[in-house]
């Protein structure tokens, strides 16, 4: 049998899938879910523009993307009152991530991160056979100090940070963050994940500081601008940086209809705002709804809230159980003690009642179970 | 300066772009062009009811795409009657080029390919370090022979042939590939690209035969099916291949309109016979044109024809810059001797109008010039 040379990187690669999508689950189940709650998704949806942009482009996809993303690098300069040379515009942060590791990281090499953040980041990372070293969460908070003093000890090259952070939705003020970044060892890049910073509350963002080579921010449209799956993110750094990724980025990989929904999601920041309300309203909701059943909950400055189960993961995955098999797709964290809890994304008035439906039998049988 | 630490293979590569878009140009000359027809792209457009399809879409990008692809995975095994197990679906040819790349070649890696073929292909194995040796073309043709003399010489992992070929249009029969593939060295994996099949005379491609771990196919929705710009592209191999792109690819990477948009249009196979014979039509009216001017045409089987400019590559750069100057966009061979055509994509009757109006002017501006 005529087989393809692998490198040795990708035979010792698993064929492993970071995250199993909600229509998988589906097809196992042989049902599908009434309320999709579980991928911090944004239930509410892209700004009607936006689809409206979207539809009218449909007719024109038989034109490739501008590889340059021209037009929404122009948008988003004028947004973030920075140059467009400052801009990186790619297929999702999840693409852009793989990139930059793919830039920086060869076998050996060390990353930090801490231990259950972004499982998607730690693919990149194991991908390209960087080295990936964890430390804890203190007080269910990535820890700037911790992931600092790591990086000075391994001279690792890289380290990730997620403000708000994902699956805790925990966040450090700016300048909790500006001080890590003050801190950082000399040719260490912070890769500042700030995916689901438009629901943060103001000054949670350090200001952009496009001169430093230190941090490179990654934002999306997956989440407050409700895009997942139009796959736009970008990435804000020094311009040296930026341009580093038109080595290795696939050019003609944006959408067109995507590039289309995110210039036109963009220019409407009152929706944004109207999305960012409906947010913190089913935060709230999901709040009353752990208390009603005993349960509590961490504060969040994301699209979602992390509720504690009261006792250890074996029971928190009870509970998670519990709701699947109630159809409300959820999903948990994978680490002690964060696994204590389960992570319950912003829905709809009807997804929330669906989850409050459902709680109660969840915990019930995880009770009873355990 | 903190500088970021990059590889020593991303420091050796240059930050260039395989092609410059269309808009660029356009942004450059500070003009729209009037016909769009260098880039391959099916001008006549997607299918009604995959337009319907993406349309419909839009107002549920909220949510990811279905990291597998399910749906659409089983309408292609279905029409292309094998497994599911046997195709990947990615973010076009292009993106799944740089996976596939990725998990063969290492540093120094040999892989052979003919002078002036595909240049994303080459993109991505100087991305990740590989060693490219090209063959030249034979009478405008790739030469499979000559190809899989040079893999066998230079012990490469992997061949690329795109069949049909671009630029060139040129293509072999189902039967001198399939003595290409048994002829192959052990161990070496030939890339068959049939972005442009749909068009091809039956009889150009081989038979599917799943089983071979030494072939895998290419296939795209960005050519007979108009949807470049959704960035759908699928290979077929043998199931352990296809399996290894889970170790590396974007699993959440695809644009959740796009495989809607791919669904519908492989559905509709009748709108796709349509299209081939309008193509076919352009071909024709390409040729006609090209005649009245003295000019003469290559045999095409892709939704483009090279028209050769009779002279060298001098006069036929000269050609195109006057075919730009008259606002049609049109692109050629980077290598001699086949740089002497220029290649023009299958266009609408008003596409193939302003081409025919823009070629004298532009063949006596080369002729004074040269």
């Amino acid at each position: 049998m005529s087989e393809p040379r692998y490198t040795a990187l990708a035979r010792s690669l698993p064929a492993s899938v970071p995250f199993v999508g909600p229509e998988a689950q589906e097809r196992a189940r042989g049902k599908a879910f009434t309320a999709r709650i579980g991928a911090n998704e944004n239930v509410f949806g892209p700004a009607p523009s936006a689809i409206k942009a979207m539809q009218n482009t449909a007719a024109e996809v038989w034109m490739y993307g501008d590889p340059e993303s021209h037009d929404l690098r122009q948008a988003l300069a004028a947004h973030h009152d920075i140059p467009p040379e400052n801009i990186m515009v790619g297929e999702g942060i999840d693409a852009m991530l793989g990139y930059l590791v793919r830039l920086l990281i060869s076998p050996g090499d060390k990353v930090v991160t801490s231990a259950g953040a972004y499982p998607t980041f730690n693919y990149h990372v194991a991908g390209f056979g960087g080295d990936l070293i964890t430390v804890p969460y203190v007080d269910d908070h990535e820890d700037p100090k911790s992931l600092v003093k790591k990086a000075k000890e391994t001279d690792a090259k890289l380290i990730y940070l997620a403000n708000p952070d994902n699956p805790m939705g925990s966040w450090h003020s700016a300048a909790d963050i500006a001080e890590m970044i003050s801190g950082l060892p000399e040719n260490c890049l912070l890769i500042l994940d700030e995916a689901y910073i438009e629901f943060a509350p103001a000054g949670t963002a350090p200001s952009l500081d496009i001169s430093d080579q230190s941090v490179i921010r990654m934002r999306t449209f997956s989440k407050a601008y409700g895009m997942a799956g139009a796959r736009v993110g970008y990435a804000i750094a020094h311009a040296d940086l930026i341009n580093s990724f038109n080595k290795v980025r696939n050019h003609f990989g944006m959408c067109r209809i995507s590039q289309a929904g995110a210039l036109a999601a963009l220019a409407d920041q009152s929706y944004l705002e109207s999305i960012v309300e409906k947010v913190a309203n089913a935060r709230t909701r999901i709040n009353e709804i752990a208390t009603e059943h005993g349960l509590t909950t961490l504060p969040s400055a994301a699209n979602f809230v992390a509720i504690d189960c009261g006792q250890d993961g074996e029971f928190a995955r009870a509970v998670l159980a519990g709701l699947i098999n109630r159809d409300i797709f959820v999903r948990m964290p994978f680490n002690a003690p964060q696994d204590r809890c389960i992570r319950i994304s912003a829905g709809t008035a009807r997804d929330m009642d669906a989850f409050a439906a459902a709680l109660p039998g969840a915990l019930a049988d995880a009770r009873k179970s355990i």
